[in-house]
């Protein structure tokens, strides 16, 4: 399907962009792949500073109808969500005439975990006549590779709360939550649900300071992984330096993401950041799919 | 197998106790079925106003000597392990002889979960001829009962979020984490690992200050349940008055619990506190451990 999808890339690439830096990242590498790129950036949500690098326009979340007519008008039939979405606040919405027609399909994506909402609104593209692809599919140089990233490899024993928390992840998977834990000693210490992952390493700096934590500074593993059977086309776990900052600060020995089904934004400052505290990045094979 | 200890039950009864109000519900309930009880106070653990009510002695956590003379001396051949303990910080420890000689196995029922701690504790006494007993097997009416303890009922919605929490305890509970978790709107929003909780209830509240969480204020339900395969001797999930508390903070509907096998307690406190906040209390059936 990747092939497939990949063979029907032509015409500018929309990128509906979200939060964080991830946007800029896809886009760079599909321009640098000598795709025109176009970017829906969403009010409220999208960095203001994409605007300085590629043809725009804003919209609000909720404006389906306008977004449907600015994708036509701009002739891109292949379509990429990239960046953090979380649950927008009413205020930064806008629902117009096509957007409240598909009330009952958005009231039924909304009440169910995120993938319900993402997969939803998808399917109100596809039916559009839009091409839904991934991130990765444009831009197959932001997955995270096997392996560690920096100078910094992970020990026998951080190896095993990795498997652990691969184990952990995929064990829950089903139930469309976070897809990121912290284990260390062998022992899951905090699981990430509704709250996104820094506000979980947060919690590892609470636990610290007040005492209900004493595993040693410099073990303990952040463990991300996609759910499974996740649909990859829009919701892959991402990684960038502001992770390495949150595992750092948490006092964790380093971070594993799943190679090849995971986002890496700026490598190159990640890198630096890993090697500067210290700190392991490493690509582990996905586990089995239960 | 509780029949069996039960017979066995005879001289006094020790109560090793933990933090929290559970120690002094327990002991006033075996007492009040005519038990003697003699109390064994974790130094920094255990609440001081505990030594008001009963004999008792200071232990420092690690004193596993020392504990093992008193418990002779008072002529104690049953013990309870009663409340909470965090690991506890070496300043808070001492380690005697008899401990020192059983390091091995401290370490390493240290290095698993809470409960190989626990059970690794346990079977050190065990095998010094004392019998570890259940809190609820001395004081069965401290058990949570099936249904609602106050006014308050949980609605349809309610009752789905319940399902889904205790489907998500039991197919977590073999990594041996917490024992809680927050669904609201069939979403799980929180899980409890390292942090306890009251501080994950805490997330509840954070996550609807900062604009994280737009679920309604009143609906979502706390579940707690025991781990499936938990040794319900000593680590049986708890509720009481600071539990609701919790709950109303947080915005919640309200809370279910594990029936017969959760504690509660201060039980008539409890229900006053549900009452006046309008948040159900429930009691419900142990789903199949799997």
């Amino acid at each position: 399907m990747t092939a497939g999808a990949a063979t029907r890339q032509e015409g500018p690439l929309a990128l509906i962009c979200g939060g964080g830096s991830l946007p800029l990242t896809v886009a760079n590498a599909a321009a640098a792949r000598g795709r025109k790129v176009v970017l829906l950036l969403l009010r409220g949500v999208a960095d203001p500073a994409l605007a300085e690098h590629y043809p725009h326009h804003w919209v609000y979340v909720g404006q389906g109808g306008k977004l449907r007519a600015l994708l036509r008008a701009e002739g891109c039939r292949d379509v990429v969500f990239i960046g953090t979405l979380v649950r927008p606040a009413f205020r930064q919405m806008r629902f117009d005439l096509w957007a409240l027609l598909k009330v009952p399909t958005l009231v039924a994506a909304f009440r169910g975990g995120d993938d319900h909402l993402l997969s939803g609104v998808a399917r109100m593209f596809e039916r559009e006549g839009f091409q839904l692809i991934g991130a990765h599919e444009v831009a197959p140089d932001i997955l995270m590779p096997e392996g560690a990233l920096g100078a910094a490899h992970p020990s026998e024993r951080d190896r095993e709360d990795i498997a652990l928390g691969l184990d952990y992840l995929n064990a829950t998977g089903r139930f469309d939550i976070g897809q990121a834990v912290v284990v260390a000693g062998r022992r899951v210490l905090a699981v990430e649900a509704a709250e996104g992952t820094d506000l979980m390493l947060q919690r590892i700096v609470d636990m610290r300071s007040n005492g209900r934590l004493r595993t040693p500074v410099g073990t303990g593993v952040l463990v991300k992984a996609p759910k499974p059977g996740q649909d990859r086309r829009f919701d892959l776990p991402a990684i960038g330096p502001r992770t390495v900052e949150g595992v750092t600060r948490a006092g964790l020995g380093g971070l594993a993401v799943a190679a090849g089904s995971s986002i890496v934004a700026e490598p190159e400052k990640l890198v630096v950041e890993a090697d500067r505290a210290k700190v392991f990045v490493v690509g582990v094979p996905t586990p089995a799919q239960g």
